[in-house]
């Protein structure tokens, strides 16, 4: 009944479902892990009871007691290790991106389609956020009308170094991306991306303000602000006919002190989703025991990674830019 | 159709009235003030109008132009004035207290009674607030049914030097214990007075929570706290056989900064009910404009003092405490 | 002391304004009136002690005992008066907008330098609302960093029949234009107005979205929904370097009954801005006592109108617009 | 590394358990299962796997491969089992009450000194939950100064028929008696229970307010409010020398609708503590894997089951009574 796991990449994050997997959620082992540190490999084997460090992710992939894959390795490396398991006809969980070009998205589709099975995960993790979930709850129920627009920010105190402007369209806007493909059940058309006065405290082109326009008409305005200093600040707010439902603010207690009534803020994605991140392996696991699959696909990988490309596109030209998707096969449910 | 006012005690809070009644409001002009201080009141004259000082209270409400009284002089002083406007048949707007002592207040009530027609007004601005208002409005339109217990709490931020455990109740606590009269509509029957852990920083029974047991049964609590430090703080929640309705939380702006999203707490009963003094006196002309009179009464000046010394003697015994009203007469209208 | 006024057009805007300046506000008394509807006019002067209606804008500015101007004439009429009012040499409040083009403003601004003295104030009311205010305390505090980002909503329940897509710019979102000239400090360098899907009870372009660019770069986006049933909804948040500052929600009762804890949401601006049209008023006047002039002048009108011009240009063609301004006279102060 | 688990009492918090050690949580499997109801006892066992029905709880104590017994059965059985759990040297998990009777609990936490080793956790869930861990968090921080109040409400949308005016006390304020010795880090002292006026929908004295002194003479309200319809609403303010905390609103989404701003207040106490019932269990298993113990203990439960005493002589008499607890053992901690 538990799920024996093989998992590609020991990084932070890596190891950090590492735990989940091992110490969290209910239903899974971890039986074989690798990574292109041999010694890091082979330092986190040691730490979880019955698993061994293998030399490569095409060994994990291919041992026999590993019934499903979880690929947190590099992005570069994601395409390789994804094909194979489809290959291998073992379900993977990839985290994003699932490649990092449309192209390699689509060969990962065509892959799929042919194997006549959904093997493919792609962490989108916001769609397991509870907050999220109600907000999507009352669009559904159609309590505000038709959804006509939604207002989003996504603020982080601060982001590495190395992170560059691009990095702001393909690592913190992709999460927006396939978030409002799944609030609104339906894909993107066209993208336009703004800059506006730059914060002084950052390098990069930052905050920027990305609309996304649907397929339905309906539009998306996301806040981007990386170095805003204050927390991590995730916002949403649907507006429809008759009504709006937004994310609640939030914060476990309420501090009256020295002139003010506060709340706390997250201080990084960690605090703020960790929850989401346990719910979304769980809701794995437990489709792999039903023999099911109800997580975002690779065609949702593809779908963002060619929105995502728009977006980089607009960044660039200061235009408008328009989404080109390839037909969706039948074999995908409709983005819901 | 200005009302001509004469005002005695010229102190903080009458001088807030007079510009109040000279620079806010219409509908007043404020022709004669008196205080204990003949220069204080010399000089107050001179900054308004058409305004003269005069020798003494009763200067002022025999004065032929003076259609209306003003009282804001020391509480001690308070018994006179109003009898004696009564007398002179003026109207009169008295601060809290009505008057210092039961016997005095009925004494008032009588002289009123007495006369014929209904000229006082208590200063208890709570009751012009727009958030009691429309709790009260909640409350009365039924929508959470019955209304069966108050959860009160009064925070000053510090009380001065001068400030006694026994004002706790009489200067701090009269707010509420008229509040809830008008909120009930009903009076209070008994009272109880808890001391808990006292407040290092205090050097008076601080805080402490008064109990009042309405006629009907109904429960109110009221914390105490008079130097809290963080802001004054006022908060009301009636909880009833369906439902709850609370004082909204203060604060016109949200700021997100430094890990707190937060909103300012007043600073001091004056940002906190300025616009309630405003309304209070603003509703005063109009009644006497329309020959009406529709705030608290003598009877509730009467009813207040009774339940606060009450609460007083509670606060020394440690006991319960009923309140003894006499009969009221048929005169004044049921709280409301 | 009492400011002697003359009001043109006396429709409910007009009336409004009367019962704020004979009944509300201190200071003021309205001496004359009048209307296209002479019959509308006679009975409204008769309901105003020491007020007569006269036959024609023209005769209250030249009235001798006017010492003010009030113009809440219909708008095409606008333009006629307030040049009138400075040629007297009278100040002149005059509702938004200034006048129904951008010449007509210039006219205007051309006549107040040439006079010398600045007469004129426009009705931009939101300038005098609390919460705008706490907002802006914040940002010139320099408490979020320098400002970078603007995200407005300006929602109505409805509209009446005769609203026009046209009115969306020039009669709701003319606020907007004019607030964050204020809040911002800066002139509007451009703009552009998207067209999401429409909001099927709706015949008008339908939410619209209006993006204002600051000379500084920084970046305002205005949701315009005016159909949206749920009550009048007026949302601001800025954005700045380090945090972020935005109108508290409203609602003064909380209340929890049926399954939710809830606020009420205004009904319409009457509810919403009451105030602020008391303390724009009431500020005019103690200016005008004081021989001042604080609030919006024409060039803020003249401005105003050229980039409701430029949004209204947006709107037809869907690119993006410029605004140009002529240079702005010393004689007027910063926008700030 | 998983624990083995015998659970005795397979009512609905006995099943609801077994779903969380088989579905949700790590390291833990129940093997055995016992209820008065063999065929119901039975037919739960055949949906676990491994899992199998024994006569007896005693049955299930002695059982070789049974590591740690959790007790979800009738209350006045949890003295026997829990004593026969740490006769047989195993650590058991007991919902509240630790025991009926003080005496009771007294034999339990005599026999677990005796056997020298720390075998009892105590259902005192909230504890767990993430709200009251940040509002204790505040408070031990000395963010708010020393506490000298708390204000709690417990509110139950209804309850059903057999439920009686005691077990307003014993099954319903018993939470909040554990959980402000935990939050006070101190025991109670003394209790006053008190009776508004009646909910009309309610055969029960509902609502009562109880009075909690603690030791160093900080006070607790708390109201029990348990047939108020609109949901289940637990609220809890610490109130401390210089500010307050408090539990925040709860809600995951926002809604503007029909004249509201709202959010949904849960629907009952499994939508509310769900978490926290997942953390304490899990926090039990970590305990036991690490070998130690962390929760409510044996003390916790008897220094309760005294309160508890207390307030159902204090809701009889009407008086303040006095809580007398037996000196702690130094086996046990300090309240904390």
């Amino acid at each position: 009944m538990s799920v024996r796991i093989g998992l590609i990449g020991v990084g932070m994050i890596g190891q950090d479902h590492i735990r989940r997997l091992t110490q969290v959620l209910f239903g899974a082992s971890v039986v074989a892990v690798t990574d292109v540190d041999a010694d890091r490999s082979k330092s986190v084997a040691e730490g979880v009871r019955g698993c061994r460090a293998l030399g490569s992710g095409q060994e994990v992939i291919r041992a026999d007691d590993v019934e499903a894959v979880v690929v947190t390795s590099w992005g570069e490396t994601h395409e390789e290790y994804v094909l194979a398991a489809i290959e291998a006809g073992k379900p993977v969980f990839c985290e994003k991106p699932l490649a990092t070009t449309q192209d390699a998205c689509l060969r990962i589709v065509d892959a799929e389609v042919a194997g006549g099975r959904q093997l493919v995960q792609v962490g989108f993790m916001r769609r397991y956020d509870a907050a999220y979930r109600a907000v999507k709850a009352v669009v559904d129920d159609g309590a505000i009308g038709a959804p006509l627009l939604m207002h989003c920010a996504h603020r982080n105190p601060s982001v590495p170094p190395q992170f560059t402007s691009d990095m702001i369209i393909n690592d913190a806007a992709i999460h927006e991306i396939d978030l409002v493909r799944w609030m609104f059940g339906e894909e993107i058309a066209a993208t336009q991306v703004l800059k506006p006065r730059r914060n002084s405290k950052s390098a990069l082109d930052d905050p920027v303000v990305v609309l996304l326009e649907m397929a339905s008409g309906a539009l998306v305005d996301v806040e981007l602000s990386v170095n805003i200093g204050y927390g991590y600040d995730i916002r949403g707010e649907v507006v429809g006919e008759s009504g709006t439902v937004a994310l609640a603010e939030t914060g476990d207690a309420r501090v009256k002190r020295e002139g003010l009534r506060s709340h706390r803020v997250a201080v990084d994605w960690r605090e703020r989703f960790s929850r989401a991140y346990d719910v979304e392996l769980q809701e794995w696991l437990d489709a792999l025991s039903a023999g099911t699959s109800t997580g975002p696909s690779s065609w949702d990988g593809y779908a963002a990674a060619a929105a995502s490309d728009a977006c980089l596109e607009a960044l660039r030209t200061g235009g408008r830019t328009t989404v080109s998707l390839r037909e969706r096969p039948d074999f995908y449910m409709k983005a819901q």
